[in-house]
């Protein structure tokens, strides 16, 4: 028997038949990413229950040397979840290991396992009268071990931070089987490295996490949601400021330009444009208020007229109810869908200093535009982060391959321009594999040679997801 | 000509006289602690005055194989800047990498040298109408490098967190002597490990902290201090979390037993008593506002009034004038010193979680005053963090042998209880030298073993302050 075949038998002999999949089209649907770009092959889904039998599979898998990738809702931009295809390593799904162990709105903290889902977690922070405040699409199947390993962002950000700042410690399983308990529950503590700090955004690298305290903040009394028409992202980014020198209840800000805007009226059943005009640049804002007293939409309602005034913006409506409210956003969130509809895209997640990036999305259009004859760029997104998604249509006449072969040069066009620009060619996405070319290609030498000294010296077996973010 | 001397007349060659001080007379003040605690030697004092001075230094370090020891101001609490008594370490002093780079209130952000002193980046955020939070009763020779490299507390950690909360990037030469770059001011970048965190606590093991971007909050206008009688460490838990339900401006809040507060006035010049009565616990509470129109001082009056018809608190009085509020605040700072003067006094900077610091705090003093008659043990400081430092003062008769004597032993018992209570030996003050063994002794070996194979990937020369922090 080789190495994955005793492997397989170890595990199903301690923990059953639920801890490993081995029907090739239950595996199907996680061994490729979830857009359908990156397709590996695995001859088993190791799925254990507990971090006791996460524990006992590392070690296994270390005594084999059978590689494991981590994985959770399958829900990430950069493949890090996803096999090699060449079936040299099973797939860790940690999605049974799913238990919320503690929520407490006096502690304000929730200890979740990895396999607990975003959209679960919102639910009973809301019953306990609190919130949970990283969200993003993916909501309804992304879970807190991949949010953590992923360092994920989101679209609340620009208030709460991404889960960096949101995590509160960490517990994972080690390469050599140890675990790492960073659940204290210690608000300070100084005993040596960060290992939680290592592990948020590790990317299965160097262990699998296995548990996260995460901090919880006030349940939202009421919030306040607004769509605003705009000349240029720079006036965006002076709407933002404008805002938050009066206000610290803006938590969302996104923008968005007309022509995905557009896009999404074409493809999306049921949009329509939240402005009567039409406008190069438009910017969604939410404001939230913890307090039930403050009477968050009036404050945004004068603070945009102030705006209009100031002429900072051209039109602005704010949504009249929750339901409008969830139609603006769905516009945002809808843009990649109808963008995947409309033909080829590349998507970029870059981030740049937030006072450069009204510069940087218009000039970088342009060049990109004017190198590539007929392809049509744009940016969207978390402005008030510095963070974008930068995107490239192929022109409508593009071959199928295009994706492949003129795409490649262009993303190497938009991350030597977000490197001149001292930006970071994964914003909130990861490396995983997809960018993991570019990243050696980019990155000083010094920063690949300690990143690879310390995932050798925490896994030198090899065994913790490799072939990822590490070049 | 040995190692050192070649190192030392390269540098010398290099930077000049003014990089390098070998007069031993002005070498002294450096070689130990400031407590006295621990005396090294060493041959000279490298003292670059910039980045690239200090990655020549570096370099030259690693080709001669001579060891260095990172120092800023000298008031670490762990004998972590303290060269090894054996003289087979260099000293590398950063307070001449002490310019203010940049700093601004619009991005809220200040770009400080390592060795710049905490209390002229105070000034510095003061003059642009902003603030850096973190302040400890060092701050008039503490360096942003060693504040850092130790993840700093203080006093306002409550409400701002620890250096790690407030640090947006580092910039550190690592042990092969290339930069690490972390001041982009990118506000999200997922490019792989997080080597700014890894860095921050470090001690120095890792890389030389040479730079820090740092975050500020807007300026105080004004603020409340007020002194507190209350009957136990549970009351003075209650009363926290009482004002903190109904307020978001205290940002401090120190636990005093009546026992620090009587040996304070017995020793320091000055101090007098803020309540008339006599009580056995005290709680000195400060809130802040940035806003001017908030009447910070008549909301801490309201509530401190419900609070003693709650029964939470005994007595209280409000600070009159900022006069009257630095002297409540000297009685909190000077406790160390007024221990220093009454005799042997063995400190020990602990946390655990903050629900169960109340009745540690007085177990613990319970179970060291019975195990070891005469002593007299006691907790004072950050309660609200689940940080205090739990003192033990010898008994009058002790012997000038007492602290390494008895002091060992007592010092084993605190530490096994606060593991027991699944707490910190070092909340904020770090391994350094003098926890080296206690840490070794009582962490998991599996923590022990990462911090290890980390600190070899990135130095395996062993150049970066050997013998601190990695058991």
């Amino acid at each position: 028997m080789d190495a994955q075949a005793e492997l397989i038998a170890a595990v199903t002999d301690r923990f059953g038949p639920k801890a490993v999949i081995t029907d090739a089209r239950d595996i199907e649907p996680w061994a490729s990413d979830w857009r359908g770009r990156v397709h590996g092959r695995t001859r088993a889904i190791l799925a254990p229950a507990s971090t006791e039998e996460v524990v006992e599979i590392v070690r296994l898998a270390a005594e084999h040397r059978v590689p494991l990738v981590p994985q959770g809702g399958n829900t990430g931009m950069a493949a890090g979840a996803t096999p090699p295809g060449d079936g040299s390593a099973l797939l860790l799904s940690l999605r049974r290991v799913n238990r919320v162990r503690s929520i407490s709105a006096a502690s304000r903290i929730a200890v979740a396992e990895a396999g607990v889902i975003l959209a679960t977690l919102h639910e009973a922070a809301h019953a306990v009268g609190m919130r949970f405040p990283l969200t993003l699409g993916a909501r309804g199947s992304c879970t807190i071990g991949g949010l953590t390993s992923t360092n994920a962002g989101g679209t609340q950000v620009l208030r709460f931070g991404t889960m960096r700042s949101l995590v509160a410690g960490v517990e994972a399983v080690l390469p050599d089987g140890s675990i790492h308990s960073g659940l204290s529950g210690l608000k300070k503590d100084n005993r040596g490295y960060s290992l939680d700090q290592l592990l948020i955004g590790a990317e299965g690298t160097l262990g699998v996490v296995t548990a996260v305290a995460l901090r919880l903040v006030p349940a939202v009394a009421s919030r306040a949601v607004a769509w605003t028409g705009l000349t240029s992202p720079q006036k965006a980014l002076e709407l933002l400021r404008f805002l938050e020198a009066r206000t610290g209840s803006v938590e969302g800000f996104e923008l968005v330009p007309q022509d995905s805007l557009d896009l999404v009226l074409r493809h999306i059943p049921g949009t329509r444009p939240p402005l009567s005009g039409t406008h190069q640049w438009h910017a969604l804002v939410e404001a939230t208020t913890a307090e039930p007293q403050h009477d968050v939409s009036g404050e945004v309602e004068r603070l945009l007229g102030a705006a209009l005034e100031h002429g900072i913006i051209d039109d602005a409506v704010i949504a009249a109810n929750e339901a409008q409210a969830d139609a603006f956003w769905k516009i945002r969130d809808e843009i990649s869908e109808a963008e995947r509809i409309e033909g080829q895209t590349l998507a970029h997640d870059i981030s740049v200093p937030v006072d450069a990036m009204p510069r940087f999305i218009v000039d970088a259009a342009a060049e990109v535009e004017r190198a590539f004859p007929g392809v049509i760029a744009s940016g969207f997104g978390h402005l008030g982060d510095g963070n974008i998604h930068f995107h490239v249509r192929a022109a409508s006449h593009a071959a199928p391959g295009w994706y492949d072969d003129e795409g490649a040069a262009i993303t190497r066009m938009v991350d030597d321009l977000v490197t001149a620009a001292g930006g970071s060619i994964s914003a909130e996405h990861g490396i995983g594999q997809l960018k993991r070319d570019e990243f050696a290609r980019l990155a000083p030498p010094g920063r690949i040679h300690a990143l690879r000294a310390i995932k050798h010296a925490l896994d030198p077996l090899g065994i913790m997801n490799p072939g990822k973010l590490v070049p």
